[in-house]
């Protein structure tokens, strides 16, 4: 949760001038986003998002991530459209940082999704994939194998160790496996990277929204399968749920099959896609002041993950037309 | 700003079950309040503000908050009603905690009013103390010239001034004459007691909402008109606004008359109402954990008030058609 920086509604209000959006009625902050600052505005024509962007990354990345975002809603999948200003532009900047103004969507996040909607998840994110294809946007992962080696050297096993013995274990045991072995060649395309369940928004059985890309990038599309697999499967106590992450499998399955090469890829995916987040929430655990306004996320979610899917990622993936 | 308590989408959605409302349609946390959660909860219907009362001296004072919004609302002032569950009641318990369900208002909380803002937030201020003069419920003031002197204590000298060494001779120099001289008498009713910006929604010139009664009791109404006053009059480098000031007590006086002998008590009253936020403040700051997700408030602003209303009050509470 987090707005880092607090406009005024008087400055909401001149931001909004800008745009053909009528007058302001409302304006909330949400505690929604990690790295940025969120409200909902209200106008006399509709409502909006209204996002500031502090981080970096986000910034440089802005012109992919909402060009994206305008690609894949005009294609028809549930994605927020940008609203542009009266001069065109995608983003405009306030007090020096850049705000974006996008369509608000309908739906909540959920907790404990049934079978139906981990398929529908699965069907989202395969039409997504396919949707994005002809994006002409690019933009590099900058959390691959790379990345979670540079992160968890910097942390350092005495750090990793001081939050749990058994994070730095998994780290030493795993790690270098997974880097070494890690697949190439597989169909790849521009990938969200980080669909979790806060960034999914549903109505009953439907997908009503896919959020948040600012972690989108070119990827391959099993490793993104393997990182919702890994975010949806599981419930609050880390049990996995078999008919979750059999169903969301076979919702993208039935939009875009997944080769018997991708199949045989996953389990080892899905170890990468646990590394990834063991690596960023390390790595944010260890750098974060404890008087920051964020919830710092537990790495040992992620350890018990990559064990289960160590022990069991032949099992979990299999696709019932291929069985 | 604070969402303390993670109600998840599908326990939102059952609790809504309870209430003639319409189906779930959209829910996010809002950093808004800064004792209690809340929420953006939107329906098939209307949207509504989903607040969880995180604190024991607020759950008691329910049936009075919430009678008392009923009470306005129904009179006609500008205030959210409670929305009641099927059985009729007004609030409910979550995890162990009430919960209540209450309008949602359009407006935005103004930063920086001009003067015809700041009459009319006097002209409701004004009229929601007639309003509320009939209604049965009733409520101490808990924060009070006694209870700023113990909370002033046990902050104690050094941790006051290990804020601000201002600060701690302020406090020695005007408390003790400012609760010995305290007036006792003049007109009362019940009061908003915490009117600042935050809590006043408006549209253009009109004001659209008043909130957050949290702090509501029995009190002299020319207090709740100084702490209105000290809310509004001041700019964000604490210089006081003549006009705004001036326009705040024209439109108060205008709806509700302000006796002679009110007027005449508003110096000491502002300087009391000074006093009030000084005390709460610092016992915030030394008692909050520094890893808190909660932003400190500076009793420093309210020192310097108090040293404008020492020295200036006699000039700033004089009334039009007294002069």
């Amino acid at each position: 949760m987090a707005v880092y920086t607090h406009l005024t509604t008087e400055e909401i209000g001149q931001l909004l001038q800008h745009y053909d959006v009528g007058e302001l009625r409302s304006a909330k902050g949400i505690a929604e986003g990690v790295s940025n600052s969120n409200w909902i505005v209200e106008t006399t024509a509709a409502r909006f998002i209204l996002t500031i962007y502090e981080e970096r990354t986000e910034r440089e990345g802005l012109p992919f991530f909402l060009g994206l975002l305008d690609h894949l809603s005009a294609k028809g999948s549930p994605v927020p459209r940008t609203i542009h200003d009266r001069d065109g532009a995608a983003f405009r900047e306030v007090r020096g940082k850049p705000v974006a103004l996008i369509e608000y969507l309908p739906g909540v996040s959920l907790s404990h999704p049934d079978a139906a909607q981990a398929e529908a998840v699965g069907r989202a994110l395969a039409q997504l994939h396919l949707d994005a294809a002809d994006f002409a946007g690019r933009r590099a992962n900058t959390l691959g194998p790379a990345q979670w080696q540079d992160m968890l050297h910097d942390c350092g096993d005495a750090q990793l160790a001081a939050i749990d013995a058994a994070l730095a274990e998994a780290v030493e045991r795993h790690l270098a496996p997974i880097v070494r072995e890690w697949p190439q060649g597989l169909p790849s395309g521009i990938i969200h990277a980080d669909l979790f369940p806060d960034n999914v928004l549903t109505l009953g059985q439907d997908v009503t929204g896919l959020i948040d890309f600012y972690f989108a990038c070119d990827g391959m599309y099993a490793y993104d399968l393997a990182v919702t697999h890994a975010a949806w499967s599981f419930d609050a106590h880390g049990e996995y749920r078999a008919q979750i992450g059999a169903a969301l499998l076979a919702g993208y399955h039935a939009v875009r099959p997944v080769s018997e090469e991708e199949r045989a890829a996953l389990p080892l995916l899905a170890r990468g896609a646990a590394m990834r987040f063991i690596a960023t929430r390390a790595h944010d655990w260890i750098h974060t002041p404890p008087d920051a306004l964020v919830v710092r996320k537990d790495p040992m979610d992620f350890v018990r993950r990559l064990e289960f899917y160590t022990a069991c990622g032949e099992d979990v993936f299999t696709l019932r037309d291929q069985a």
